[in-house]
């Protein structure tokens, strides 16, 4: 079926409708509601994200990694809350009818981050109207206990972060300009490491039952480690010290900052990451790190909190590195 | 506090987080995501929705009543399947950073709504992007059975509507032209009825019962009675007569059709009415009537399912009405 989408029922029959097959609740999205029936005794984990053209994406992303992304981001909540994903609903709003090509990738974009990531379409919302294509995703998740919210961290706290910060800001530097590769000292696998980073991130549903035991507060990195760090202690009401020296880089990260170190900025205040900031009472935090190590995820402790007001990050000799603007933000 | 907002934290603290000060598990929009402890033993019930200005609503609309509709058009699918409203999670999406006075208003008509429909608000999202104002709401509800879905009628159910079609796409009309009120001979407070009923939806949450306890299936009619029938209809391989001198009109909307007749069409056809439209057993009937009138909401029975495959409006003689479009879709 490749002649042009007639309406809207037609784009769901072909291309939404069997995203939905595994999840009775759905209806095959012939009704305006979804039903869930919750894990009995869990509690649900809700987040909304939206992505839209221009602003969280570029528009000539491929289909498929702007569909893997959008869920991506959402289930990356989901992650930092050690939940379990179950379903999500997608708001589609569309500039003009796509193309069938493009709605096939879209959908295989879909496909891939739903299987990846354990959950179903369960219901939706599709409409046309002016402006970027943007894509509206509200993911659900479970937990049996209590969720690590930012607001519970404590003073004396330890920091961590899992995996490797940067990658996605670089990737994207890359993504807009190829030639920097060169300029970096990257080789194309290294560039392109990158590039994946930024356009398929990655939830670290991997830390689930780390983050669920160890945890006292945890949030995914989405806007940067230095914007997200103030949020958690903001909203802890507390302060933090972090040695930037103790921030995990890849090997091509670590190499594009050997050739520029003013790449340290984007590393520490560049978007995209989608990996977890989790503060872990120091009692646990050994069975932290065994725990992320038995998911399969390496974890990094960076720095602690503190009963200040104040989020210092220090370099090598322990000068404060003074950032130029903390993070993104849609208003300011 | 009436100076401009500066950044999104202040435009959350500053008008989202009072609405979701009743909801524990909004962690005062301080997190990513909201936890929602469900009902024991109860399903949920799952419903997302888009409005943008210049589809949904019209651009100078009042902040109040955007907001309004934005949550009651969800609110409304919640009440079609019987579900009792518990929380929504909001995505904005700004193409400017707004006044504090239209964002004042827009937070009074979220809580005149959240407060009428007994809902609050657990999370939500805010960017500024290119395009209209959109305002995407997924809204959860709980219910304790099953929940009538639209292809879950049969043949021999009798088709009941909530309320009065038609008031709310004369409503848009008068809303647009003014001037219509004395074409159609209706008083000032009649047109001003009209407007008021296209600008704020009513969901019908008081026909909780009837609908838990009697209807086979049911929707609400946001998309005119003819598209929603059709609808209803095909999710449930069933055919339908109705019949169109059957359907409610409210005095204004009966006095407009009197001095033209051609506003039939725009009765059946015309959108945003959010009524109810029901299929019943036939056994069930006088049951479905008494509980609705128990809730405070007439219902009107305008035809019956058949095993046909044909969705058939027949007016008074008998014959059958063509009508020239089946409601809206985006992309038709």
């Amino acid at each position: 079926m490749t002649g042009p989408i007639t309406s809207e029922d037609d784009l769901i029959a072909r291309y939404l409708r069997p995203l939905a097959a595994d999840f009775p609740g759905a209806f095959d999205l012939s009704d305006d509601c979804a039903v869930l029936d919750p894990p009995p005794g869990e509690r649900l984990v809700l987040s909304v994200d939206a992505v839209a053209a221009g602003v969280h994406f570029l528009a000539d992303d491929g289909a498929a990694d702007i569909a893997w992304k959008a869920l991506a981001v959402n289930v990356s909540d989901l992650a930092a809350k050690g939940a379990k994903p179950i379903a999500y609903l997608m708001s589609l709003a569309f500039p003009e009818t796509p193309q069938p090509a493009w709605m096939e990738q879209f959908a295989a974009g879909l496909r891939q981050a739903q299987d990846g990531f354990g959950l179903a379409l369960a219901g939706g919302d599709t409409d046309r109207r002016p402006g970027p294509l943007s894509i509206t995703i509200t993911a659900i998740g479970s937990t049996p206990g209590r969720t690590p919210a930012r607001q519970d961290a404590h003073s004396g706290d330890e920091l961590y972060v899992s995996g490797t910060l940067g990658d996605a800001a670089l990737g994207l530097k890359l993504r807009r300009d190829p030639g920097l590769a060169a300029a970096w000292g990257l080789s194309e696998a290294e560039a392109a490491s990158l590039v994946a980073r930024y356009l398929r991130p990655q939830p670290r549903l991997e830390l689930r039952d780390a983050l669920r035991r160890c945890a006292a507060a945890a949030l995914d990195i989405s806007d940067g480690l230095a914007k997200d760090l103030d949020r958690l202690c903001r909203a802890s009401h507390l302060g933090a010290a972090v040695e930037v020296a103790q921030v995990p880089l890849s090997p091509a990260v670590a190499k594009a900052v050997g050739a520029d170190p003013g790449l340290l900025t984007s590393v520490l205040t560049g978007g995209d990451d989608y990996e977890i900031l989790a503060a872990v009472p120091a009692t646990l935090a050994a069975d932290f790190c065994a725990a992320a190590a038995a998911g399969g995820r390496d974890v990094t402790r960076i720095g602690a909190l503190d009963g200040g007001s104040s989020v210092l990050l220090s370099g090598t000799g322990g000068h404060a590195i003074s950032l130029p603007r903390s993070g993104w933000d849609h208003f300011a």
